[in-house]
This record gives structure tokens, C-alpha cells and sequence, in this order.
């Protein structure tokens, strides 16, 4: 064990990321090899909460002292498995919510007002003198919105600036701007966009069921920037294939990166590669918590933004 | 001439209507053959604002008593020859402006947070685990507005609830919100994204010049939800294909339908088939608006919308 703490990067995606923290730690990346050899010096995972912890890996590293997620959400993160091996586990909180929800607007928009198919359709010639695309006006859409984070508050704000009427579901109750639906399906029913915001975990694997994309209808559009695991991915396309749903705009999907040939012939679909949060702005932020949590932990000082406790 | 009046519609994309106006009155369509038999019945031609007017057609119908312009946009028809010849020139206003906005908010988000290059790339196979499409945030964009009517003030509210901060320009100044920019030659070069929102006539062609495009740059965005002459679209695809401008974002073209061909090798472009204010409720608000104006033509009452003196 040398007295510079090494880091090691998990997922490839987290690639860019070397560059800036190389310049005070050491740093391993997980896909060019395990780092036998490093073993005892490395003292933090770098890792995106979107995916499972490889626990064989940590249970042989010795002087590991930190998980230190780089995104906000650690969905996939067993918190529980790390505490009760003395780990902490850190991640980057209210960073991009603004952004992810100006992403569900995008998305809302690209997919209500024909933006993605309307480009595709002018650069195939697909316009013509006798050609007329009509698209439904935002005016009044009735938006729900599964979960009222802070994501969720932003997106809540935004569809009221375009005209949309908002309403709400979550499993807790909590003083709101928008009325709260009695139950998510109450909410599926009563909407014509429901846009997926809240923040996943082992209780709430596909809750968006078979069942509530139905209730959405023919005509719902559902928008998911949250977790791919929330929906019934194969419930969904089973839906758009057949007519039950109207339309999808989905960034998060059950595998990451999504198969394109699993789209291929799902009509009705905006599909963007999980980019809602990723800004320049945002990854700056959350390369700054980063950066904090793995300089407290290696001084010993209190973590800048652990995961709360549940 | 018979007591049942006739209507002449002339643009095909206008054809839709022609089941509803049935009802009412006969209606013929000018590119299904010029209607020699039937030029003492035609009461009324229903056109689009974005075409010119065929002014030897209108010489040969002797009983014309309307100009009914189905767009809220009039800037192709010579109101002040129809006006010579005791023809008066109805369109629809304040039906579409909210529409148009939205569409221009999902033409900035789709250039700027990728959706459109995005859905491309993720259905093309091109999310791979080692990539990661990073955005730009619109958090404190500069949002430069050239023309502050009705649709650019709803462009305004809209880039405000996104974070971003408001400027215009308009050729007369007015009680606004918004700072006004000393020139629209400053207002490009303060902004990172440009809207063109104004009013088009044969005053303002080109308006959006080499050198307004120039002074938005590299990293700027121009989006054009008005009429496609208020652009110089040679000088902008060429300021586009050697990066001295970043993005355009264009519903409108200086022919329409715009042929493919010409975009297919300029890059950064987002493109939809003038969309913009055709949605399902605004078609509907022109169409009662149309039948408004042509009732009261015929009856020798006052008309609704007549396009007003310059």
C-alpha cells in the first residue's frame, strides 16, 4: 500500500472522468483488467448507480474505504451490503434535476409534436406539396407525474408554462402545488402524458405495469427519464406494437445500452441513450461532489453527500 | 352564376378542408384544373398566407368578392393590389402563436440536448457502453427573440421557465418584459440561441444575413419558426457546413416543400415540415375563423379577421 490512494472506475462510460482525477490520484479502470497488483492500494470505487456492485471485487479489495457514486441516483447499489461492511456510499444530489426535466420536455415535445418523426420524415422526402402533418396542441393536456421529487417538481413546473394541467402520484403523500391521484393507476387514467420521475429501487421494479400503460390508453404518451426498470419494458412495447399506447419517449431502458434491433419495428417512439442529466454543466457538478467526497473520506473528515438512510 | 357560392381552393396542402367546406358551399380545387366552368360561380379563393397569389386567375373571376387566407400569415398575398381591386383579405390571428412557441421550445430542445442526433444514434446501433453524448444545460442561455409579437412573447415565457435569459429585437421599440438590444446585429452576437419569430414581408427578406449569422457563431443555435425569406438559407448552410455557425433549427424554407437533397450533407441541423402551428386545435380555430369570414362575405356583414392596414 503506497501513501497515494488509488481509485477504480467501473463502467467505460466513466472513462472521461480519468483524466481530472489522474491528476491527484491514481487510477485504475475496471475494463482493462482487474488490478491484482493494486489491490491493497486501491481505496475507492468510482462507479454509476445505474448498475449493480461486482461484491466479489470489493470483498477483495483490503483497504477499500469508500463507494463513491458519481450520479444521483444508486438504484442498483446495495447501500445495506456496503454499510454493514463499514462503507460508506456517496453520490451527487440536486445537481441536474433542471436538466433531466428539461430533457422530459424535450422528449414531450419530440414525441407530441412530431419533431424527431417530422426530421426523419423531411430528410427521407417525405414531404410533399400534398403532404400536411397535423399534430395535437399541448393546450390543455392533462400531465401526470409519478413521483414529486425534485425532478418531478421541475418537470410539474414546466408543463404548467406549456399549457398542461398537472397532477401527481407517489406512495407518500406530501404538501404539493398539484393535486395528488388517489392511486397510479387513478393517475395513468385521468392523464395524457405520464412522465416517470421518481427515483427507483428494489420495491418499485416494474410498477409501471402492463396494467397502467393500459390505463394511459391509445392516445397516453409515457416519457420515462428516470430508471428503465421502473416500466414493464416488454409490457410496453407489447403496447405500442398493438395500439394500447399511443406513444413512448423513453432516455432509461432495462438494459443500458439498449439493443437497437429491440426497437426496430415499436412504432410511436422517441428514444434518446440516457442523456436527460448528462450536461456539461451538470457532470462538472457532479465531478465537483465527486472530487469532495473522495478527499473527505481519505482525510478522515465527514462526507460531503452520502446516501441518506432510508 | 348560381345561388349556391363557390369556393376556389388553392394550395393542396389545404385539401382537408375541402370535405368540411362542402357542406356549406361548393368548392372546387385549383389543382385538380383551373375551373373555366365555373369562374362566374367562385365567390371566395381559400389560400395559405406563404404562397403568392396567381393574379391572372384572379382577373378572371368576375364575381370574386374574398380573399380568405386560411394562415394567420398573409405574407405572400399583395394585400394592397387585392385591396386596388375592392378585394378584401381575411387570415387568422391569435389562433396558432401558443403552438408556434411550443414547437420553437422542442426545435431548441431537440438541437441542444441532442434528442433528435440522439434518437438517430441510439436507433443506428451507436450507443456502445464506452460513449456518452454530453449536452449542453440551458441553464443561462442567452435567448435573443427577433420579434416580440405574440408568438415571440410566448417564446419568451417559455425560454424563462427553461432558465434562460430574455433579449430582443424588434425594428420599433416597445413597452416589453424584456431588454431590447440596440440592433438585431447585437442582439445575435449577445445570444447563444436566436429565435425568428417576426412578421415576414417584402421589407424584411434576408433579414437574417451572413453577418447576423456570423455574429451568433460557432456555438450559437438559430431557429426559425416564421418564414423561411426572413433567412439567407444559402449564406446559412454555408456558415453551417464550415462551423461558423453551431446549430439551425428550421420549420420554415424558402421553398416549400424544401428539397432533401439540399440538407443532407449540412450538419447540426434539426428540420420539421412546417409543423409549427398546425396543430389538431389550431387547424380547427383557423378553419371556424375561415368559415366566419366567408359567411359574412357572402351575407354583406362586416368580416371577422380582415387583414389590417399597414
Amino acid at each position: 500500500m503506497t501513501d497515494r490512494p488509488a481509485l477504480l472506475i467501473m463502467q467505460r462510460h466513466l472513462a472521461p472522468l480519468t483524466a481530472f482525477l489522474e491528476s491527484v490520484w491514481d487510477v485504475y479502470r475496471f475494463w482493462e483488467g482487474p488490478p491484482l497488483e493494486a489491490a491493497h492500494d486501491i481505496r475507492a470505487l468510482v462507479v454509476a448507480g445505474e448498475f449493480p456492485l461486482d461484491k466479489a471485487l470489493i470483498e477483495s479489495l483490503p483497504n477499500l474505504q469508500l463507494i463513491a457514486c458519481f450520479t444521483s441516483g444508486y438504484d442498483r447499489i446495495d447501500v445495506d451490503w456496503c454499510r454493514a461492511r463499514g462503507l460508506p456510499v456517496t453520490h451527487a444530489p440536486g445537481v441536474n434535476h433542471e436538466d433531466v426535466a428539461d430533457h422530459a420536455l424535450g422528449l414531450i415535445l419530440a414525441a407530441r409534436r412530431q419533431i424527431a418523426a417530422g426530421d426523419r420524415t423531411l430528410r427521407s422526402g417525405g414531404w410533399t406539396p400534398d403532404s400536411k402533418m397535423i399534430t395535437p396542441s399541448l393546450n390543455g393536456q392533462r400531465l401526470g407525474i409519478v413521483g414529486l421529487g425534485s425532478i418531478g417538481e421541475a418537470v410539474a413546473r414546466r408543463g404548467e408554462a406549456l399549457r398542461m394541467t398537472v397532477k401527481w402520484w407517489g406512495p407518500r403523500d406530501k404538501p404539493a402545488a398539484w393535486p395528488r391521484a388517489g392511486s397510479l393507476l387513478d393517475l395513468a387514467r385521468d392523464s395524457d402524458i405520464l412522465v416517470v420521475a421518481c427515483k427507483a429501487d428494489d420495491s418499485n421494479i416494474g410498477l409501471i405495469s402492463r396494467e397502467v400503460i393500459e390505463a394511459l390508453g391509445p392516445s397516453g404518451l409515457l416519457v420515462n427519464v428516470a430508471r428503465g426498470q421502473l416500466i414493464d419494458e416488454t409490457a410496453l412495447i407489447a403496447a405500442l406494437k398493438d395500439g394500447r399506447l399511443g406513444q413512448a419517449a423513453l432516455d432509461v431502458f432495462e438494459d443500458e445500452p439498449t439493443d437497437a434491433a429491440r426497437w426496430a419495428d415499436v412504432p410511436n417512439t422517441v428514444l434518446t441513450p440516457h442523456t436527460g442529466g448528462a450536461t456539461t454543466e451538470a457532470v462538472q457538478g457532479m465531478l465537483g461532489l465527486l472530487v469532495q467526497n473522495l478527499q473527505a473520506a481519505f482525510a478522515g473528515e465527514p462526507l460531503k453527500t452520502p446516501v441518506p438512510h432510508s
